[in-house]
């Protein structure tokens, strides 16, 4: 703990950059900080500087002495960081929207890490992950990658296979909200860290399994009390999920699962339900994108008022709770070597042995100074074991459309991702999606002018 | 080739009788057949008595001295028989046209080897199998099963991994016509079997390549040919098509594969439009299931006609074609260990690395006296290994599912199914089909009383 | 911590037993026990009432109201138990002792866990081990069995694998004294533990990795502390060590390899060497069994004195320091769920790609209330990883020969192991081997009676 | 077979070059040659010029067109070759003799494709095929390059893994002759090919099955015809092996195996046995090399003679025998996408499952126009497995070493050589063989350089 640090947030003019503030000022004795560094660009410039501001003032009310810069240089930010965490949106929150509402056109769940719109939220975050790299190898060739921009797991496996940044983690909020619900479920505080879970899968597709501290497993307990339909530990508690919709499981299929699917195992367990969700949200223009625009516009409402120096009860509304706990607790592990126990995506390396050796998993894994060390998990089941290498399978292919701006593997990628119904009406679908996001796609930048030059328009409704 | 054959065929009442016995007397000179024997139950023996005795026309009108027998007695039969086929359907056609019908009530994809209905099929025919196999045991010790019963991915791993009956090996005519049909697509007579293919897969959901006689690969010339928009030969060929769909994949799609599907691949490359023709036949009561039980029914009127000693030209429109081309051909290389290439259903042993060691793959072999000996395939790339792997897994789910009787997971396999859109409306769907198949379930028995106890019942519409 | 504990110790009449005890004493703050069965043999009845009277004296100097129990009736022990640990040793030291000499005789390294001598020892051991388990299984379903009987990595695979009992944990001394030696190798004091260090492969054949406490790997800097010729620190520190010999590697062959070796791959990774010096100790007299059985007999008269209440400080020489750290440290986590970083033998499930899932592996994992969790090591470079897999599979061997009693499996098991030198000498070494164990193998008695009535003997030198 | 084709034979001044000549004659009608050339270098001019003599009367004496070219101009013997054979010996027999006797000189086995004269060997021809391969690169891209030279499996795998040549097939004598003793084994003429057998493993490291023509296995039955110790089969026929000694296996080891091992697993099954041999023959100056520098210089006698137009019987003594069958009918299969089952060298891609994907393995293929299709093998049982996986672990060692020229890499691979001891005297040995190697290892030069620099010096006896 001698080096003082340098952590640099690009993406810092988003809306969660209070509750990451917090984050840190709440490990102020863990983190011997000099220097946070916001970054974004020109069109966040707006939203940088009220949350900045803001930021600042947390820092200042804390009594602390760390400096907070904001700026719209990437290089000068990178140079000797220690950390770097990414929380950016290429496109907006308009791209999200765009992701959202043209899959709900053609009878699909939109979702920015699920489907189509999580296959072009790949296509526009993986050039600028493989760009930040290269900045990086540069300017910062010793800095942790602290990445939690969507899709998550895709992103991180970008960073290290592509990049061949091998100090990357990825991570996500949802595993801390599980662990609190499983707590929670077997009668603990949700704030106990008692019960020993291991998670393994990938980034919103993983399954644990639960252990109570007399080393007994308790994972078919928890599955009852949150899946069984008489179960009033469920009726009470699920209606409390903010993210994803709290529509339940088939309690028969999660009993021969055996083992606790995540939330947005929704998407594909019950995908009939939560489209049916998704079209009457589309139809209404509820969709979480809108939902979320309308949220963040109250947000810098509140970050403009100057009075304002701790992070409002409104943000949690937001839907990303946890994440600050999960980025802030990572670095402060790294940094003491303190062999903290986090579900973080990582290289698999033969962790779980159904998977391509060289690919990101997420897993339960000891966090220490050197970085992710994760328990082996081995094999799963073949029901769990086939949607796994499936979704596998279709990020490669996304990942590898992405890099290259292959045309042919972004329509197999999309024929294949089990939320989007294979057809032959993907093509004008993807058509009109690569059109519409024309100018955050260099890498696509020939076939849409070829597109567009046929005819293609996006036609937003 | 010396010691005189007996040719036992479980389901010898099928109406592809008369093309499995062409098969046997086309290959007269090199199966020393001493006793052919046709089996069937009760329920069957009409069908039978008149395909039967079609079946001793032709061989008579072939000069050939072989028995032809009929039997309801499949354990006297199988007494010390050579090689036992099986292309019996149990529940008759109406099983089928349950196995469609239901699956289209719900909006799916009714399909006799695939979605609900393939699921169902797996569950009728795979304790048969194993029962089969209980009797050669004993009877038949030395007997090579040669299952076409559908679906014959599935019922051959059961055989080979639940039965353990090793000398089992599974056909389809699928490769038969692709071969002819790539012969063509490059300009050789459909006759000729000249090139060089590699077919690794699953029964219904293969892919292959191919190589001309001076070695140059011309998998993606074929491709062209078969799936380019603007291809002639396209266009003209696959109107010929009967079994399946004549829609075209996405070519884009095809092209980045590299590899050729086959054709049931259409219900999984591109699902929407095969959904869209199977709800339209489900509305006009023009499911496959129906329209087959029309053509079978005026089959049995020519067969009965008693000057019918040859197989006549409206079996072809059945849907089997080539089916005894491929089992005749495969019985009699294993007699003279005639070392053809053909592609069977066997176990995986690491042919497809991607796959379990010990489940079914269809490949192609080598067929020798003690087998087929598969040529090495190893891994495919992401975008196939994936769809690939999902596949086995919920094959593997069915099974586990058809032999226990477990209505845990047999909800977890419809829920897995890439042709079942998962839901809560699964559930309800599963205990219709359930009480609906009643007669032919003995392991759901307790389930399927518990089910009509809670007043479930089958209403066909 | 809510229960009072029982633990029992097969074998309690080793010399070891003293050690073991002061381990239980020094964490009697993390350990509630109510017993401590010391279990033996009628030929170890004088052993273990003279080493169990001091067991007492020794708790009772330690205050504590455990009670400490002698008894040569093993059921009777293994009733409920918590803890079942074994140290026993099947045919004494003179089974060491003809373990070693007889292999010498044939011009071979004679060793309790390596070659010709371990082979025998796994033949004598195994068969026992399986015998307990099966009293376990009635007695004490929920005890866990803590293995420390050598060759410790195939008895802890026989009792996984064979027996199937999942709660087996084998353990080691070698790990505890390489991690004290690296962390003074890097300046730090033997007894610190503040390093990550990270192990894997087999018992008395793994590698590790060492990070310092600032995320920096060391293992580089710590190969040249201990194996470069000119280090002084391995000048100094070499000689210290016990059990094996001091003979250094081939400094650029553990420079190519990368990680670390343990002491026991001198056999394997300079064998000649080790081989002279074997053969002079042969030769003289002063084989390590011979040396043992001598040190055995001193210690044995002085815990005959009625005023020895502590572990004297002649017990170091024996050899097995730390096994007492090790092995309390194992219960106490288990009981506390302390989540302590142990190395163990466990059930491999994919930590080793390398190797069979299901076969024993000596990692580092982390200890909880429901056993060890593994952390994930994936696959090792070619040269570390033939060998590894090379042990393994002699490993299987001798274990699938200690079960059946297969002779041409055991003969065959000699001649592919590394420090047998094949030939057609092996047969009459194996045969006179079998002759000489013949009280202790029942599985291979028809085979030994047939050796004998051939003229088959032993003849000691 | 349209096209006329040029064939070119690296090494051609060999004295094996009658019996390729040979072999291309007694295929002529299945050949269309239009050029064989014969490149060697400078100093095997006068072989080349003897032996390319006798190469054109033998093809003028058969009445064919064929032109026989010598050439010391590799490039412009490569120059649009369509098939390019490789037999030659860097450092000709005089590097071999030092392959066999420096290892004899410090007590080891000494052979030109085992221990370490096999390793010698390939840090002598690795760099060579590379630098042809680079030549064939831009001179005949479309040329298949046919390895016969030793150590050809690790060849071909640095042909194929480093440089990138897929068109390369490995080829050895061995299986042709054991296939042949096969046959006589069950009472076949030995020029029988009817049995089918199935080979897989190494390069003089393979394994193989066979079945009789009516299906049943029979590789137990012939284990016992070759290796029981009272089989007459056995006792006349090993008397006639050439290139290795007749000295039998342990019989129980190799019923235990249950599959047949090839003749050079006498090196790793009875090593102490082949050593005792090994030395004799090292201290009788009657090494194979130095039999062989006799026999040789014998043939080229013989091959001077101008009336000599055929290959003489002398010839067959020299231990290579059916290598001209073996090579000239892989030419011919391919040419004529012949569907011939050979066992070649090739690359893995999953047929061993036990083995890396991207190895050379040797199997039984089928030879295509479009290379070799092995037959899937999948898994060996433990006792094989894990010595197939050491040696494997080895050549990859060793060929990196090969390639890179790094020293220490070099040590290791000595020391995990299973007919090496390891030891520190390997340092010694391995600094004598780089020095006596120094014309012919550039890739060592600097090393080489500093050992003489420290006095290291050869020291023939």
């Amino acid at each position: 703990m001698s080096k003082k640090l340098k952590i640099v947030t690009i993406g810092g003019g988003s809306s969660y950059t209070p509750e990451l503030m917090e984050g840190f000022i709440d490990r102020a004795d863990k983190l011997d900080i000099k220097e946070l560094w916001l970054v974004d660009i020109e069109d966040g410039r707006e939203k940088l500087e009220i949350v900045g501001a803001m930021a600042q003032r947390m820092v200042k009310a804390a009594g602390l002495d760390w400096e907070v810069k904001l700026t719209l240089d990437r290089r000068e930010a990178l140079k000797d960081a220690d950390f770097v965490t990414t929380q950016f949106r290429v496109g907006l929150l308009d791209a999200r929207v765009r992701d959202e509402r043209i899959p709900g056109k053609y009878g699909l769940i939109g979702q920015e890490t699920n489907g189509a719109g999580g296959i072009f939220k790949a296509f526009r975050t993986i050039p600028v992950i493989l760009d930040i790299i290269k900045d990086m190898e540069e300017l910062a060739p010793n800095a942790w990658l602290i990445n939690f921009t969507n899709p998550a797991g895709m992103v991180t496996e970008a960073a290290i296979k592509v990049g061949g940044w091998k100090r990357t983690i990825g991570l996500c909020n949802v595993p801390v909200g599980s662990t609190k619900q499983n707590h929670e479920a077997m009668g603990y505080d949700e704030h106990d860290d008692k019960m020993f879970m291991k998670y393994a899968g990938l980034n919103h597709f993983h399954w644990h399994r639960v252990w109570d501290v007399d080393g007994t497993e308790v994972t078919d307990k928890i599955i009852d009390q949150l899946y069984h339909p008489e179960s009033e530990f469920a009726k009470n508690k699920l209606k409390e999920v903010k993210n994803i919709n709290p529509i339940n499981y088939n309690y028969e299929q999660v009993k021969d699962l055996g083992i606790l699917p995540c939330g947005y195992h929704r998407y594909y367990y019950i995908t009939r339900d939560m489209l049916e969700e998704n079209l009457e949200n589309y139809k209404n223009h509820t969709t979480r994108a809108e939902t979320v625009k309308q949220t963040e516009a109250e947000l810098f409402e509140l970050y403009k008022d100057p009075n304002l120096d701790y992070k409002p009860e409104q943000l949690t509304k937001r839907g990303g709770t946890h994440y600050s706990e999960a980025a802030c607790e990572l670095i402060a592990s790294i940094h003491n070597d303190s062999r903290t126990v986090m579900v973080v995506s990582t290289e698999n390396n033969g962790t779980i042995t159904d998977l391509p050796y060289d690919c990101a998993v997420e897993v339960s894994s000891v966090i220490t100074s050197h970085g992710a060390e994760p328990f082996n998990w081995g094999s799963f089941p073949p029901a769990a074991r086939g949607p796994l290498q499936m979704m596998k399978a279709m990020e490669e292919t996304v990942i590898e459309a992405a890099v290259t701006g292959d045309y042919n593997k972004a329509l197999h990628a999309f024929n294949i991702n089990p939320l989007i119904t294979s057809g032959t009406y993907t093509k004008p679908m993807l058509d009109e999606m690569l059109v519409a996001n024309k100018n955050y796609l260099p890498q696509f930048a020939e076939k849409i002018a070829e597109l567009e030059a046929n005819g293609v328009v996006y036609k937003p409704e």
